[in-house]
């Protein structure tokens, strides 16, 4: 029930700030901040973080139905206000007592973003190639390196960055650092083909220090992997989001175009079309949400540091958006082929929502590398096919 | 647990008598009643049915795990074996208490089938333009006219006949009539080009004379499509089993065959291939167990009978139908190229598995009919889409 | 011989002028004119007119290695340089001696523009519906009415306008309209998604007075359509050239990335998907050569404006639009997700390529259009079945 | 000209013997013998072979149009009939004067056979890998081992064999066999999913003894590779010949079946399905066309035996084979999802054409093979590129 009337909050906010303004959100201009904090305002930011924490405390099954709202009026907005689950997941269940209650805390309180440090230009999909590195200096840990993607940086409160352990060989850690540590330098803003009023940035970490316990327990490349399974899954779900507003820009088209003599929304053809996107859509649904219900599944256990351990990635994390990826990529194609003339330019939303649709599959692992993953480690051992 | 036991059963079964058994399964010999015998005696037949018939009740959640381990073993064989739900859920629901008391219980004491004669010749997909008739004369129905697919008819104890109200126009009806009955004379077995360890027919109605009690409560068509609900979940379940036996198959194969010096199973391009298949069959499963949910939503609300007529056909049992058969068909296209020259011979089943998994988007209605179906029931009204 | 030396010097102008600008030719700056100036400088420009009228003669099997060079590196320059030839076309079949003397001589010696105004609002894939009106004044032809999108306009030397006949019902006339005609109006450019170097715009016309020998010879839908064989078949010649574009970015960048400890170049599943696209460009080159060798045949029959006249629209002019426009997509789309989040910004010209690519399939008719097209021309008839 | 009538006197053949004759052709009956005897009698057999032995003469561009008329008839017939051009040509090549004199000639005289015994179980497209032997013994060559897959071998008039030469390490032979030969083995017939009309053999040869002489110039495995040229883009050509027969059947169901009260053939669905159908034919014949074209500009040089040498695989060759194999099984997937319940019974010859149609990406190379060809020879060389 207080699920329920956080998603009519966050569908009136789409609704008011997002549909109709697609001009402006694809603008590249500055990462529209003002926007942002109309939604944290209105108690809306940060709803997967505890109660304990100040926050909502939903799971990510109704993160699911959030996310699909916000996308279906801005992708790049939508990945903006959830990609920080990313970060406070890996410090919710492997950060300190200390180091949790008083980031997130402060994350709620202030509405505020998380950011995660991990790929690098020559470790993309491979982060064990990373060359970023974390040394204990005394009570202390200093990092240095260059990151190349990381979404929410320039704004963050926080960021989680994923570095090799100069001092151990072969390990790996994750280290909260405080935005304003001296060092952090954002050194470009990337422009990006689609998702444009989100901001990923290049990030130079020079000399940047922390306490020691800013290292979260357990190691960095494991704790970045559970960390991924929740967003994954909302990245699908933004998949989701854009192909029914693909959709129902179709059907409106569709009332007034004629053809033959008739409204296209008539036509034998644009009906089979239209019936198998949402066949489709119906089928991207189900899957985020038994996605989601897995992943609650552990989150709500006993004790979900230890499940999540455990299990590391999820399978349904990748299965989830390599089908989210691949199917909104052929919703939104076939759709874009609907509007004429008109929706080749940017009168039509269409055009964007290609533009959006297409990070789902390359973010956070591509399709290649998921394919290699999920065959690894859930096609050859018999008792982890599906 | 009583669910977890049965399906255990089943496996066995499965593994017992049919996997290995390919080629005789896959013969067209006379429809193997003594196989089908020995999963009746082993209390396996009819799980559907509630207890206070005798049966299992086991809901369309535990069917869909049923089913998915029989159609591994055989599609054939799964669809013989599950197909009577769709007269029996008619039955079960709009069926006079005498007729359920009668009929249901006497099924499951001798694990014997029920068939359902609705489609006809020239009334393929548009039911409404059947030409089977039933007509009122005094306490009897008499039925005549021609059935061209019906499946388990020849050995079925008693049928379910959609026909024409000859006494009112433009109305239907749906009406149990023992498979003993005179008039009822199966016309022939079709040579069918897969699932042919299962019995499908062509059959005449010749002054088949029945009580009029006999026939079920409310609109034939209604009821017909209130049948498919589950048969059609089931029948894209058959997918799911065969797209996980055609996966299992390549990688038996993928271990013994040698490409460029290494096994094919440590071949990037296979690996690649099978992670994007077990994705796929990891969204068929999702899909099918929302669908059976969904369904059993219904199945155990207070007035299932009622429910059901309110929402007729439901869309998850045709965007599941449509998924699975499509999704199905690439897997084992796919499939069937890995085998190299051997794959294009009776030695490896997977000719068997394509011919077999190909009536899933053919049965109870083709792709085209489902989205004109999805389209207009479904995307037009706003509220009913996805 | 000289055709080779032509399209040399339009690979050095591709090279020199094109590749590596993607950025600025994105820009939708005020179309390049200059560019296109120094095209027509080296005598490249209008590269398929008769030599009587000083140009070059080059057939369209020439003008498919032109348009192919040219969509390499920049497909709305690629575009805006051929599309003339749909206005030139129409002119020098079904002009008299003195349009075609006066007009195709001066747009040779000036390498000037010539557009078409056919598609109207309302009328986009079904001409007949067009609105505009050509009324007979005396010795003149008075048109009025808007059209939504034609390319060049705004620079042509000449349009030829697609009109009703206002003194004929149900007749249709083309007639040339010298660009500086009082009365058109370019009411605005589009800002389209792609082909952002190339000008696109709705123009309206308001009392545009010409003498009745513009008028050319034939039913206006009727050229249109003979004029649309060059320019489909060479719309459907830049997909092949924006594909071998992504392809030879997917290469260059395996031969520095690295995966898995080797180049991406010499991964197995980079080499599979560039096997099979190189497969499908060798198609579609060959599909664009056969489609142009057809129209060649006709172009230098004996009467080619009776042959075309006869022939209408030619299967291989939309065979090769439709299959260019989704095989080219397919092509694009695999390419952008090869280069990791680099690929999604825009420092990889592969987002440009998606854009660009995206016009081969909506403009000079849909493929649903087509289809229908195929279809009801060349399916039903026996004979023109291929 | 002379070519016109033998296409025509094919098609009569293919009218009388083969179309209507689905399920004979299908039953794996004994190699229908009587039926090619007709066809040589006819005098159409080994129409490739010049004139110095009697033959036609044909190029490989008639044998395009003949072979897709047979395969209209039946795959299995057409495969049957032109497959002894991968064995003649390597004998017209690189045969001995003596050889060619002899063999070819009485080939064409007796409207005979020829096979070849390439592929083994453990060298499938590796043949390299082959472990058939081929020793020197005085002026005989004696030959040992296994073959796996071979057509027309049991009622051939010889086979040629590619054998490891004992004698020389890493090289390999191709080695004329008198059919009648002690010593050649035909262990057994493939039952084969498809192609039923023709026969598939495992053969045995045990101390085999030929003349030296008998032995063709060059690398075994060189010949092989060009022996293919000409069968691979035949046997692309037989899934042309499928699939118009799929469209054909379609059309014709389409005239006589009701949909929602109007012939099937007025189904706006169905216009569109079968337009693509007709494109995706007309690019399937035009591909075929370029690649014959191109074998028969090596062919008709002055030095083929030369030219081909040099050349090896044609890429055309490649690239055929796999885009009619691809769009073929896409052709028949959609068209055996038209005929409702009854294209999936044995009544409609689609489910044979679905069969017949998927050797075609199987036989002389899987796709996955040949996209790896076609990367490591044409792609990654700049100027093979396409």
């Amino acid at each position: 029930m207080k699920a329920t009337e956080h998603i009519r909050a966050v569908q009136a906010f789409t609704r008011r700030e997002l549909i109709g303004n697609d001009e402006e959100l694809d603008s590249l201009a500055p990462a529209p901040l003002p926007l942002y904090r109309r939604f944290a305002n209105a108690g809306l930011a940060n709803w997967w973080l505890p109660e304990e924490y100040g926050g909502h405390g939903f799971g990510l099954s109704e993160s699911v139905d959030i996310v699909a709202e916000l996308a279906y009026g801005d992708a790049g907005a939508a990945f903006t206000l959830f990609i920080p689950i990313l970060a406070t997941n890996m410090v919710r269940w492997y950060g300190s007592d200390a180091l949790r209650d008083h980031y997130l805390k402060q994350l709620v309180a202030d509405g505020a973003f998380g950011a995660t440090l991990g790929s690098e230009h020559d470790a993309g999909s491979e982060l064990a190639r990373i060359t970023t590195t974390a040394r204990r200096d005394g009570d202390s840990i200093v990092l240095n390196g260059q990151k190349a993607f990381s979404t929410d940086t320039d704004f963050a409160q926080f960021v989680v960055v994923i570095a090799k352990d100069a001092d151990q060989d072969g390990e790996f850690v994750a280290v909260l650092v405080p935005r304003d540590t001296p060092g952090i330098q954002v050194e470009k803003r990337w422009s990006m083909i689609g998702l444009r009023s989100s901001g990923t940035y290049q990030v130079q970490l020079t000399d940047c220090r922390v306490p020691a316990g800013n290292v979260l327990r357990g190691n960095g490349l494991r704790l970045l992997e559970i960390g991924l399974n929740a967003s994954r899954i909302l990245i699908a779900t933004t998949a989701l989001g854009i192909a029914r507003r693909a959709r129902d820009l179709c059907l409106d088209y569709a009332k007034t175009k004629q053809v033959k003599g008739a409204p296209l929304a008539h036509n034998a053809v644009f009906a089979a079309k239209l019936g198998q996107l949402e066949m489709q859509i119906d089928v991207m649904a189900n899957q985020c949400r038994a996605a989601a219900r897995e992943f609650d599944e552990i989150a709500t256990s006993k004790d979900p540091a230890a499940g999540f351990l455990r299990a590391g990635t999820l399978k349904s994390s990748l299965t989830t958006k390599m089908f989210c990826g691949q199917t909104g990529w052929d919703i939104v194609s076939c759709a874009s082929e609907m509007f004429g003339g008109r929706g080749y330019t940017h009168e039509s939303p269409v055009g964007k929502l290609l533009r959006d649709v297409r990070y789902v599959s390359i973010v956070e692992g591509g399709d290649d590398v998921l394919r290699d993953l999920v065959y690894t480690r859930f096609t050859v051992p018999v008792s982890k096919r599906s």
